[in-house]
């Protein structure tokens, strides 16, 4: 079933895309950076810049819904997309920042765990943002969603098992607060995704 | 004075009671899990039915109100109500989890009193959000929200007394952080319900 | 260009200096408490009177709000408004409460440079809003705006600092928890103070 015709402004889905494309990269630049195990200054700059564009993005989002009256979809979700999807950037983001200023780094296979949880749910995002275009294919859509949740209930376990872990294992209390904090962003950044999952899914049913 | 007339919808009602009973039963559940003392894998399960069945409410009452054009009340009040009475029960369910994952347990005095002013809370919560449906008391259902303001008053008090008192007596680091999160979480969930007290006060003056 | 004309309810103007004249006597008294050191009982309650001042102004906006039908701009960007800025206040008043909680006190040159930024960027989010009310001028409006973004960097980069040199040379856990907290909340508060000037550009641009 097909979205309902409407005069659409095409402008928004341009902008929506390029923001799902910005966490796509920031989505791979984490997997890569914790699969190095490095994050100085170096790393950090890079996820600046694209946590930059990312902004720039928003803002030309939020900036064209206060001036268009007509828009795509109701104003709400519009609103809540473009800030969900901003947000899977910052945390990504935040993580990176942390690791620096924590001077935490080397290979840490349960981050790198999370970053692959993390990059298939960015890049599943972006497949459902981007069908927002155009859709013929509801069906197929709601199911990028329903992977989405998915991921975050895999976030969830592996977050109880590493934190537990770290819990049992590690003796110095201040690598537990470090490594306790950057844990549970992770995991915030799967329920961000799913949050985006949720607008998605609430524009779809609205235009069905 | 009774609320105006409307061509209602009864469904949300049924839902947003269904939503309340499930709040009362995981307050109740928490309550006699502390009582106890356990955390284990048994008593996690069993608060994640609960959370489950709540998250169900939930979608079905966002899936209700994106597919319907007259709502008994504001469509924003609607939502807020249904992603409110959601939290109350995730949060409860994210302190089961981490009592579990954290390895606490034994019975702690002040999570006793905390478990008691949350059940009293969500059960006032509930009488509020019950109340809704065919209100001939709207002083009365005022009375409850401000019940509900000032047990989230009593919370704050609490958790300022025991993490005080953790910070002087308490002299393992891992045991502060993990008591601290707790104690934190329990208020937590003493706000989350105050947000829904300020939901039903909106609605109850809109439809004055 | 001036705002555009509208028989508008000058109300909530008074209300919104009301509130933001509250957000300043908390910022300038948390300056006071910084420089002098001392988190007691008594700092708290004078804080804490400020806090319920600006609590009961922000009920006043809600619940005017709620009863009026037009009003002189966006429902959603008055809600808004109302809430960030009593989120202001209230993380303000966190942070005094923590302080005097966690028994902390003296004077920290790293809490004074966080108060100074809070209350420089606090006084130009007073001015933002306060500026509403009749703008001739929405190009200084907006740069008012973007100065509180630059404080706001200025204050990411700060907490960094202050954090990497916390887990350098704090060897006391217990130390670690509580100041890394307390540089958090710092840095929320010009995340919200961010937040209120996202809000007054939306209803510039939207008036424009």
């Amino acid at each position: 079933m097909p979205l309902r015709f409407l005069p659409k402004d095409w402008g928004f889905f341009d902008l929506f895309e390029k923001q799902a494309d910005a966490a796509i990269e920031a989505a791979d630049l984490f997997k890569e950076l914790v699969t190095e195990g490095v994050f100085g200054d170096e790393a950090h700059k890079r996820m600046k810049a694209i946590e930059h564009q990312g902004d720039e993005t928003t803002y030309a989002l939020i900036a064209k819904l206060n001036k268009t009256f007509i828009t795509p979809f109701d104003r709400e979700d519009i609103y809540a997309l473009a800030k969900e999807l901003d947000d899977v950037i910052d945390m990504i983001d935040v993580i990176v920042n942390r690791m620096r200023v924590y001077h935490l780094g080397g290979i840490n296979p349960d981050l790198v765990e999370f970053a692959s949880l993390i990059d298939e749910s960015v890049h599943a995002v972006a497949c459902a943002v981007k069908g927002l275009r155009n859709s013929k294919d509801i069906k197929g859509l709601l199911g990028t969603c329903i992977a989405i949740n998915e991921l975050e209930d895999r976030g969830d376990l592996l977050r109880d098992k590493v934190i537990g872990d770290l819990f049992e294992k590690e003796k110095d209390p201040i690598a537990v607060i470090k490594w306790k904090e950057i844990y549970q962003d992770a995991e915030t950044v799967l329920d961000i995704c799913e949050d985006v999952a949720n607008v998605v899914e609430a524009i779809l049913v609205k235009q069905a």
